[in-house]
């Protein structure tokens, strides 16, 4: 297995960091992932917010879903998915553009996810932890006011990095599900009940939770993340967002 | 620079291939790569669609804006933003599930487009050529259709693999934007008038292109690419993939 395997095989998400600033090279090392990263017709369709302030970075830990650990990363950058500055570019050029649409803003968040994931392959091989904070997507009113968000930019992730202590270095990475649920060959395969509930099991079994009950454990997981308050709020937020990228 | 920093900066998209398989050994590394990717709650809300089938490359070739190095690359994966799954766990475990929204989806497509990448980044470490396929997003009905897709699945992107050859190796990275259009702190920054131009005029300059008139060189961009059949088709398509989340 080559350095590059082993590094997208060892990485995982890491939210306790060492109490020191990433160094400004390093930094720059994993900036310079994202500018890298390859982007739809070469437009780069995302900017970057790199969150400097700490009452900035207290607020959005609040704003998202209250997770401190998230004002006490040494490093935060948030990802936009940009449309606005093509757009702008297009009508100080007089090019009479349309609006973006909904496939335009798709595409910006492919733009700014890939990029975002460059960065957290580079940050993973300088020794750098790092996690993604979907939770962003939440509560747009506030964080377009706070960023300062035009009308044709959507927050596609937010990540935090640093140093990770050495508990969170030793955690074991989260088992996934056994490939043949993810991956079909020519079509999509749709589980039948019988694979939902053996997909559930052979994961457990691999994280060491034999003999849990499937149905209470999924309904736990279900009340505690799906139909939670925050997935609430994201969907309106998101909505509120893509709001804008509507042909009405 | 270390090897990783290596390989995500000498990556460029390649579409031209020789003509010979990816081993199986080397494919399989470069899945592994996707499940090994971060993905929001560990839930990976995504599907691939590992398209071997001939005909169906060529059928995806046409529907993908007519671009025939599809249909001849080696290698093509669908990576779908996949809500259907998760929720018919839900169904199906009894947890009466409210429909998935537009966060989740978007969450899904971040999961997905994460995944993604990270194989473009295992297979540019193994030798192999990749390129992102947008076009997917297009035609709904007939790739919902071919691909036998449910409600709750939207196309995030599709990726050719191949060896690529001599010539496309040998080819320039596209130059970039600099990073002070790209990134700003603490907010957003929109560019002005005078920005916008010079981001373009430092850009030509990088690729060799000095002295172009910038309004007509983004008109022309606009006009073939923004303003094309093509945009809007994935325009329309996308916001078709859209409705399924929307609560109405």
């Amino acid at each position: 297995m080559n350095e590059v395997l082993e590094q997208i095989k060892s990485r995982k998400s890491m939210r306790v960091f060492e109490d020191r600033k990433i160094e400004n090279h390093i930094k720059k090392e994993i900036l310079q992932a994202a500018f890298e990263a390859p982007t739809a017709g070469a437009m780069m369709l995302y900017s970057l917010i790199d969150i400097t302030d700490e009452t900035l970075k207290e607020r959005l830990s609040v704003l998202c879903d209250n997770q401190p650990f998230i004002a006490n990363a040494p490093m935060v950058a948030i990802f936009l998915a940009d449309y606005q500055r093509w757009y702008d570019s297009f009508v100080y050029t007089n090019c009479n553009p349309r609006k973006p649409g909904e496939g335009d803003i798709l595409l910006a968040m492919a733009d700014a996810m890939v990029a975002a994931q460059n960065t957290v392959v580079a940050a993973q091989s300088l020794g750098v932890g790092s996690c993604y904070i979907g939770d962003i997507i939440e509560n747009c009113e506030q964080i377009r006011e706070i960023l300062e968000l035009p009308e044709y930019v959507i927050p596609a992730c937010m990540l935090v990095y640093g140093h990770p202590v050495e508990a969170q270095k030793n955690r074991k990475k989260p088992v996934r599900f056994e490939k043949q649920y993810i991956v079909s060959e020519n079509k999509y395969h749709r589980l039948s009940e019988e694979e939902h509930i053996e997909m559930h099991k052979v994961k457990n079994e691999g994280s060491g939770l034999k003999n849990k009950n499937i149905k209470e454990q999924v309904q736990a997981f279900c009340k505690r993340k799906y139909m939670s308050e925050f997935a609430n709020e994201m969907n309106r937020s998101a909505s509120s967002y893509l709001d804008k990228f509507r042909n009405k």
